[in-house]
């Protein structure tokens, strides 16, 4: 079951950067992707950012649609967020392939994948070129986690909320105990 | 003792997410600010996006000399984390009461921090806002890593590289056990 998360808390379900799954849908065709670039970038209003790479199948969808999803993994799918990061959209879909379940989202026509245990669902309000990358800011419009792991903080000491941290190449790590100074 | 790590890998001292000490310079002043919100944007060239909040003392110092450091701080480094993204560089000069070391960068002004484990040297290409916050997109002209922690990954296996990741609040939490698919 997920639960909504208030907008103006929602950075603080990827503020510790974890791998994400970018959902995005133009018209009939949708794809998933796999980034590890990704970060809040304002609290009021509630903007992250995404790099994708420019030749990548999910740029064109989300530059021609305006919306994604980024959807949050734990460690249960690691699996699929290699493969999700390892082929393109354009040669294989990657829905049908992962296993992994769409779901309507409430304010944008992506879908939520929904084994991952928590989504913000994002319009593009800026697009900037960077590099072999496009940089596109989302303006959070909704926001939604597991029940029982999102509290003011993700707690990542729950088993569910493992999140996946990738190191580069097929290396990834997951956060241990939770600290305060 | 730090080593260089190729520009081309530079992103790979920050993939996986970590808290940063942002260092920057303009004539006299300078400054040390705690940054989550901080991503890679592109490979070639090797080019990373900080978010800076509008109203903060580093934003100024950025924009104005057009240049800043990261520095990847452990979790030896906690409290000076936790007190350098809570005050103000307008009021307390943050080097002299974290008691954190300056030492000279190779490629730009302002200094490294010697205590972290890793440094992105970075020039400023473009600064685009973003709400509240201003988003700064470096390009990394020098990368270095504490000797033994990077060999084509940041090996957070080593308790010397146990990065910090900020979830929210004062609460952190530390990598586990690097995995892999």
């Amino acid at each position: 079951m997920k639960k909504p998360v208030p907008v103006s808390s929602a950075n603080r379900l990827i503020n510790h950067g974890p791998v994400i799954l970018v959902t995005s849908q133009y018209n009939d065709a949708r794809n998933i992707v796999t980034l590890a670039w990704n970060t809040p970038v304002s609290h009021s209003p509630m903007l992250v950012a995404i790099a994708i790479a420019k030749n990548h199948y999910s740029n064109g969808l989300v530059t021609k649609s305006g919306e994604f999803v980024i959807n949050v993994p734990n460690v249960d799918l690691l699996k699929q967020v290699q493969y999700c990061g390892s082929v393109s959209g354009r040669d294989e879909d990657k829905w049908k392939k992962s296993g992994l379940t769409a779901e309507p989202a409430q304010k944008v026509k992506p879908p939520l994948i929904r084994e991952c245990i928590a989504h913000l669902e994002c319009k593009v309000v800026k697009t900037t070129p960077s590099g072999d990358h496009s940089l596109f800011i989302g303006q959070v419009l909704a926001a939604s986690a597991e029940e029982g792991l999102f509290d003011e903080i993700l707690n990542t000491d729950n088993p569910r909320a493992k999140t996946l941290h990738h190191l580069g190449g097929d290396f990834y790590t997951v956060p241990g105990k939770k600290i305060q100074p």
